[in-house]
């Protein structure tokens, strides 16, 4: 049997939170679905943030809620900002948390108008409260590879070792690294690898890369060579990149499946409805899918 | 100093020969110098293929005098199919020759119509008759990690390093190993060059990666990881796959610069005015760059 790779989606969350147009609560009900009818088992669903921060997420509680009473199986996750988010979130059954940080001072002021020391407080507070639930935590370290304001500095990776060093003593389950302008080079995702497997069980790591550069595949091959087995995408490539208008952000699932399953790993993913899942929601929003495989494969039914 | 990498740039030949409506003459002229302003020295013109083949290219001629006429300064190559074909570009002073073949019967058969063994053969007569010139030759290997008809087939490692062994015994100075259909991944791309070193100067190979499954900066990584200091690429990525409709085709040169410079390696390429070298082109189609970083960098006059 062949080595599984995990997939962690993350469409309706990051793929879909910068659109400005509004997509009907059903619209992403059926999107989850989907999703999880093409073999995909782990969801982020939708994020707790404050409604004003973030409009299209808005409708979280019900989204939730709606997976809860349809008897949806999976692992859901909600990002969650602080305990009143929290709170939101267990009571909508969100079955999976997720915190959220990032190793750039700057962008952390300008994303979320906090010092990362602000934030990692915030994520202290959650954690206390989780844990009383049991429900699994990911955390999320954004900036790992540069920051759309600092660029790439010298101290980052280890900001990065601290903040993840943190988050583990304070009970997160598995950390998402996240290259949120897409600037990483395989030098970089090695170096970092190698610091995190001195400390750390690799399988307590997922890295979450953008293609707004193209080179979201090479960082994949690259953390695969050196121990990594969970990776976080959008389907269809879902979701821009906010810092540079016109470019695409999140690495899509197809070209992440494609890749992996030609590698020789199992994903227990449907290539053909992977591509499909999301279908719907670009219709809807007038674009067309950023993934190069999703074009590629054509509508043929074989594999 | 860093070191350098060499760029192949193929946009005007590999680039538009697909490429349905007629691009004027003065328009190609205009974009090989808009190429050579960008810092890019090496580039393939034009084929001298059937005209009824490629009607596209059928001004090569004309295309290779006004480039010389004008004295532009660089290595132009022509794609060379007999020894008629080098005929005329010895007439329209085509400084490099590009001869090519493939590792896979079936797509030799689809693509020249003849086998190996036939294409091999009218190469060694082009070979024959370059040698008088003491023009450099290059060498086309396609469909080295997969063949849109045959797929990934076993023998197919052994037959490029066979082709190559023909083609540098008949004096072709370099080789340019082709993933025509963008479905190589790294465990090939490692493979194959660590089976070449064994017999050649690695110096003599460029690897040609296509980015129709989102692979090809990846496979880049790699290729320099192994070695490899050689790459092919088109300007904005032009070029569609000819063997999966509304599928990209080339690595774009954008793509590949960005990454290079991140790695700290020396191009001699301003990105910028590389981006902008395929601007008329691009309009002239009504299409847009399948460049991600030809969109994501804007349009900032730094660097």
């Amino acid at each position: 049997m062949s080595e599984k790779i995990q997939i962690i989606e993350v469409g309706p969350r990051d793929g879909l939170q910068n659109e400005k147009k509004p997509i009907p609560l059903g619209m992403k009900y059926r999107f989850v679905e989907n999703l999880l009818g093409a073999g995909i088992d782990n969801i982020e669903v939708s994020s707790f943030v404050r409604a004003d921060r973030i409009p299209q997420l808005s409708d979280a509680a019900e989204l939730f809620q709606m997976i809860y009473n349809n008897k949806l199986a999976g692992n859901f996750s909600a990002l969650i900002p602080n305990v009143k988010g929290l709170n939101r979130a267990i009571e909508c059954r969100a079955n999976r948390f997720a915190v959220f940080t990032a190793s750039s001072e700057t962008f952390n002021k300008k994303n979320i108008n906090s010092t990362i020391e602000e934030s990692l407080h915030l994520i202290g507070e959650v954690l206390a409260e989780a844990k009383k639930t049991s429900t699994s935590v990911r955390g999320y370290v954004s900036t790992a590879f540069g920051c759309p304001y600092e660029g790439k500095t010298k101290g980052n990776e280890d900001k990065v070792i601290e903040i993840c060093e943190k988050l583990f003593d304070w009970g997160v389950d598995e950390i998402s690294i996240g290259d949120t302008i897409g600037v990483g080079n395989p030098n970089q995702v090695k170096s970092l690898i190698k610091r995190l497997e001195k400390k750390w069980d690799l399988s307590r790591f997922a890295m979450h890369f953008h293609d707004t550069y193209s080179r979201a595949l090479g960082n994949v091959m690259t953390s695969i060579e050196y121990g990594i087995r969970k990776f976080d995408s959008s389907a269809g490539g879902l979701g821009g990149c906010p810092y540079a208008h016109g470019a695409t952000g999140n690495l899509a699932t197809e070209d992440l499946v494609h890749l992996l399953h030609d590698l020789g790993f199992e994903t227990g993913v449907d290539l053909y409805k992977l591509k499909n899942s999301s279908s719907e929601i670009f219709e809807f929003l007038g674009k067309t899918s950023s993934s190069k495989v999703h074009h590629a494969i054509g509508d043929s039914c074989g594999k």
